[in-house]
């Protein structure tokens, strides 16, 4: 398998061989963290990370990432960088994919939902540069989609839970004044269901996700032969779930009826429903559930403190494995890395069939 | 002696034999500051910057010494970064310090008076990282505390006085329209007078430091058989001063009556104090002292160029000094380096003993 | 030839013979870009960068140099550490240098128009901190002259022409609203007559540069026997030219009648001079010429698109480049490499004589 030079928007665009190629390197190097099998992978190479919008996690973990591979990751705010957006005019993406193409071996964009004119303006911009560049162009979280997650998400639950498939996660909405991105939410249902799991998606009325996204998870249980359905009861859909994921994000009215983000009034609609939160009431009719969250939490919004703190908590352990995950990407897409998988990892034991 | 995973937020914390050995080590870093003895201790690894006050010097020598360790320092604005202060909403510093331990192999913080509510707010931010967090957690310059300029100061004074026990130490106020912090003055009483310098402390009244720091002082100088006095004089205190440190701090009326700090009415007070600037005339009275300074001096205002510029001044030994104690602390604290005194260190000759 | 602590403000101030040396190493690292020859030449060293103003390409070549040398470079935005420029207080320009020179091998600074009080003082402000340090101070581009982007040019045309002694390169000012700097022009029509070419200057009335600048320029010219002409012709200029250069530039009068840049009434002058664009028809009666621009390109305005992305641009080449000149500048000025041309460089084939 070679995915030098292959872009990654979301996972939904890989096929499952390639998935699985991703979470058996990231096993190993998370087992083997330093080894000279992995530090010298993007040795005097440059890594170039986009973030339209500040981070802490995206940024500490790629950063990281490179360091540990042996290369450099330079940290830009287009912000200030005069290129053309959606909302902002400068150089076209052709000039500047192209040039940056020369200097570096891959490159990150995040660009979410606040620095785009309407949903999937930031898709459309990544692609762009997919278009124009010659490097892989690796998205660190955009409006639609946001495959590291999806991938340290997988990684975190195969972790606690040896196999996933078969199993159900449930993906719930959680109260709260962040108005959040759909981009981890989808990425999630979207790997999960593509690797065998049953996916209930509960979320109160007005809270659609992207169709398209729906569809291919739809789709994908179908492939797989699970179940996929969507509820708006904030309690019943915790019975029998092995995962449990609680997530605030915005309505699919966030950008109407005027154009550009309208955070306010997605905030004020959402402080209305105060019952989505994931407490420990909620989770004792699951099956004994992990409890997971991309992070930053929204402790006493969209989850009591008891269980974000609890046994069953895997935040800190699925946040670590971004790391993990990243590596793995940049070393399969951006060097010339032959990966064999080692046939002892957690995702080669427990992996559904590529 | 083990100083892995220790934190540093004041060498007040550290017994005398461990600041000895940073010393010591700073010393032999110096000397041979390529060696690969040391330019592989952190080789792969991350230090994280947390950057909530900009930094000239702060910011080049640490990611200098990073870099001169084999690693990479990540400067990190935190302002932009949804992270939990006393000033700002945000995801808890529980959650944020047990994420970055899996990635960093340590966390530099800087936040002074102007970030936070009222004087201590900061020292106690650095504490809860350290609670929560899984690698050391070092002072980058807080509210309280800068230990590394204090080991800076005492390696700068041990290479130009030999030993500094039993010599006097002159910390004087200086005038001007900076209102700075207390951190870097109170760092250096505390220091010298741990390792046996008689301190005499002088301002003008109302600008008294933090009584903690002034017991503390008196303690270590009880303890060393020195002697320890404050006075309002700006002329007399610098008869027979071995080492003159000048200084603008701010009152510590800073924070009231209002909650945050009050910059503009630190200043107007501040002006008005224009006899407190070291000048010759005044140095002429001292044992031929040095002049020292954290930096950056407000020449004309804390002292004369002539003082600053002259012969006897070491604020550019003392500020290329930041980076070999750092170096030394990171090493130290953050790799599993051995650190054997050579013996033949000036710290080791000139030291006091531990 | 020891280049070694050797300041790069212009091509103008260094020997032929010197600027071959940097042609001729990019030339041999560009063939064999990471060779152990060049990937240690900085290793553990810090590159300090001082961006005044922002950059895409500036940045990401730099700090990738660096990277490609086994060095670090460090992204400084001064505007936020309480330095002293000529719009603002702060620390002297000799306390930072010197401090500064115990930290790094090399400072890089950017400070363009928009950052000083009037033309030249942007070029003062760098000569300050090559007199007071005492490590090479490199222009990444200033008010006055840019030489990375001036070396980038050359090597780019000698590339696609073999040599460029005795050919013509037309440079000539282009329409649109960015009333850009002096410095890649100014910079490009000086070390272009210095290497044998023969030059024309064409612009709008009202558009003259920097008569030092011109009689440099003619006095190069001079010397090698070439021909410098001005002229005012948007359409003939272009007979014979075997490169073109097009580039909005500012008017003289960008600073008066008050201090401080004047960018409105620059833009609204240069949008009335719609026939300053570089076309197909004008570029038909060249000598089959190259088109070049040193980036972000103004599309519409400076240049049509179909000549911009035609067959004789070599825009991204020439932005490639910036990578190549910088890494063997660097290791020529901050490096004990001693580099031997190797006699099959692009350089040396096509090079004029020392």
């Amino acid at each position: 398998m070679n995915l030098f030079g292959k872009h990654l928007l979301t996972t939904q665009e890989w096929s499952v061989s390639e998935i699985e190629a991703v979470l058996g390197l990231a096993d190993e190097m998370k087992k083997d963290r330093f080894s000279s099998k992995y530090t010298s992978l993007l040795l005097h190479k440059t890594f170039f990370m986009f973030f339209y919008n500040p981070s802490v996690r995206t940024r500490q973990s790629f950063e990281c990432a490179a360091t540990e591979l042996g290369g450099h990751a330079q940290f830009l705010e287009p912000s200030s960088m005069r290129l053309k957006t959606s909302k902002s005019a400068g150089e076209t993406n052709e000039d500047a994919a192209k040039v940056m193409s020369r200097y570096a071996c891959g490159l990150g964009i995040r660009m979410l939902e606040d620095k785009v004119q309407k949903y999937g303006d930031g898709d459309a911009f990544l692609r762009e540069y997919c278009q124009y560049g010659a490097i892989p162009v690796l998205s660190m979280a955009h409006d639609k989609y946001h495959p590291c997650q999806g991938f340290a998400d997988v990684q975190g639950a195969r972790e606690h839970l040896g196999g996933i498939s078969g199993k159900k996660l449930l993906m719930v909405w959680g109260h709260g004044a962040l108005a959040r991105s759909w981009c981890s939410v989808q990425e999630s249902i979207l790997i999960n269901s593509r690797l065998g799991m049953n996916v209930t998606l509960a979320y109160p009325k007005g809270y659609d996700l992207d169709p398209e996204v729906i569809a291919n998870c739809k789709k994908n249980c179908q492939a797989a032969g699970t179940k996929f359905e969507i509820t708006n009861d904030p309690v019943e859909c915790y019975r029998g779930a092995d995962i449990v994921y609680s997530r605030n994000w915005m309505s699919p009215h966030a950008y109407d009826p005027v154009e550009g983000f309208q955070k306010k009034r997605e905030v004020e609609a959402a402080l209305k429903h105060a019952e989505w939160i994931t407490d420990s009431k909620k989770m004792a009719v699951t099956n004994n559930a992990l409890y997971t969250h991309p992070m930053p939490v929204d402790r006493g919004h969209e989850v009591s403190d008891e269980v974000c703190s609890g046994p069953r908590s895997i935040i800190y352990d699925v946040a670590e494995n971004r790391l993990h995950v990243q590596k793995a990407i940049m070393a399969l897409t951006m060097s010339k890395f032959d990966y064999k998988p080692s046939g002892k990892s957690a995702s080669k034991k427990h992996g559904v069939a590529a």
